[in-house]
């Protein structure tokens, strides 16, 4: 007979159904209903679990909204979707508390995909990373800087975008994870940068919900022209950019966060600048430079420990919470990376 | 008193004024009434000319239509645009009738950018190729497959667009200039590809002024997806390409053809796409890569020489008909490359 762990309450975020438009709230649903053992099934079940952990921060992304989508309409993508009545999956960090994995052991710090729960399993570890925590840098980081936005602000920036030295660099949702990242890498590097949100001490910004005539102001911002630009809105937004590249300029594109709840994405006008400027724009996600954390890491931790780094983060307490904060990052009521803490330890 | 040589007519297409949506014949005219002496005037007269032509060959390209805009909507884009009561320009083979430049002596043969004249003066000579010319290369090549859009296909193709053996390449305008060339150069180099239009004896080809759909078109031609797609014609072809990408796919943007026309340009919804499949999207010009022109000709002659790649001329004669083939461009009339005959020697 199998050793059985003590059982507890496991609260959990389920997806309620497929959405189309701006998710809210009631998209998800927390529940209590569901119960998990605190140790591992014999033989890792018929689903393959390695790793059973406790969530700790959960991180909010904009490209969750893409799951929430039903696999119908989404033209053959391989994303892993939703699924109605399952719970929220997403970045985080968590604690192993039962491990069948070398690797990971009871008591580490591990940061990767898991689930908007008190506890998950985990069966692929192909993107769970271990944390080699130490008191000077929160655990929290491993949701935002430290985690996925980190590397994605890294491969967007440092690789796909070529920055050189003295590069005009303007970044878009500069007050999310990502942005406030690649903001900080661009002025380390020699950079002038132009933020949308002069929250961190950037050169200057403008708001682009408040903006209306973005063409005109990013004219006044950058008068010899964009060299570039990281895209993290779409839309509107990115032809007025469009307009406003330099020649052999680069448009590392992130994320498209505007465009994610329309029924159909606003229209983009303005390509043809790409022949008349000679642009590169591309596409880039992180996991494609997962290989390359501990790289990230040896380049982003002194930066960090000598405070040349600083980081905001938009912390809400509680998994019931979860939904409205997910939420609202596609109203813009974050300030800094939206991250939900489940438990502290 | 300097020397002065024969005086004769030279006929001229002259630019009428500024133009908006289509260009009509009647945007230009063509003219008789200025004469000009067959001689380089002393000391190169104001304007440093050192290069006399009589012009033969003369290229139609879409490009031609953004130098026939108001420069006051031009947002600052560098370009040389057409001046009202001045003859159109535009590359184009020509004989040298007299010369004040060491690279070129009377009676060569050169391609590059000239008058839609009869006889013109040239002061730039950066843009302007000598041509070794033999007897089993049609000289009106120089203005095409050998000259400016043959160029543009090597360096949208081989350099942009970093094909690969396999690849799955589709080619937009296949039936144009660029368009034909690139399809040879993939199919020489293993790709399978799919033109619009089935003329070059290539695997597969749908009309896109025939098809409503085309995102269901492309998915029937590319149930696998498209690897290179090489951009001539914008707007709702690219939407549909969008979809219809591979991962990793990369899009060599040469021209928006179906754009340049319009007051608005159509927006383009799927540009999400560029993330979803880590695209990456480029825009170049041929002039960037003219100094690599040598190289060019090392690769494409044994293959003209071998008949590997073959070559449709579309040619109207006489300066008075360059107008409507011009204008042809933009309605589909052409079939292969569209050239305008000023004289044959």
């Amino acid at each position: 007979m199998a050793e059985e762990g003590i059982r507890v309450k496991n609260k959990q975020v389920l997806f309620k159904n497929y959405v189309s438009g701006f998710p809210k709230d009631s998209d998800m649903y927390v529940t209590s209903e569901s119960t998990i053992s605190l140790k591992l099934p014999e033989g890792g079940g018929s689903n393959g679990v390695v790793l059973l952990v406790k969530n700790l921060y959960l991180s909010c992304d904009p490209y969750m909204r893409l799951l929430m989508q039903n696999p119908e309409n989404s033209q053959g993508l391989p994303f892993n979707y939703y699924t109605p009545g399952s719970p929220i999956k997403g970045f985080g960090v968590a604690k192993v508390v039962d491990s069948r994995h070398t690797n990971f052991k009871k008591g580490d710090f591990i940061w990767g995909m898991t689930g908007w729960e008190e506890y998950s399993f985990i069966s692929e570890t192909e993107q769970v990373f271990k944390i080699e925590h130490t008191d000077d840098v929160p655990l929290s980081y491993y949701a935002g800087l430290l985690g996925m936005p980190g590397i994605t602000a890294y491969a967007g920036f440092c690789d796909v975008a070529s920055p050189k030295k003295g590069d005009k660099v303007f970044v878009s949702a500069a007050s999310g994870a990502v942005g406030q990242i690649v903001g900080q890498f661009a002025k380390l590097m020699g950079c002038y940068v132009h933020l949308l949100k002069n929250k961190f001490g950037f050169d200057d910004a403008f708001n682009y919900k408040e903006e209306q005539d973005f063409t005109a102001t990013l004219k006044t911002y950058f008068p010899q022209g964009i060299d570039i630009y990281f895209e993290n809105v779409g839309g509107k937004m990115l032809d007025a950019v469009l307009l406003n590249m330099a020649l052999c300029g680069r448009i590392a594109v992130c994320g498209m966060i505007s465009q994610y709840n329309l029924e159909k994405p606003e229209g983009v006008s303005n390509l043809a600048q790409l022949i008349f400027k000679r642009i590169r724009m591309e596409g880039f996600r992180a996991p494609d430079y997962f290989d390359e954390y501990s790289k990230f890491l040896e380049f982003v931790m002194p930066y960090i420990r000598d405070k040349k780094i600083s980081y905001v983060e938009d912390i809400v307490e509680g998994l019931e919470n979860g939904p409205a904060a997910l939420v609202g990052l596609f109203t813009g009521r974050n300030v800094g990376k939206q991250i939900v803490v489940v438990a502290r330890d």
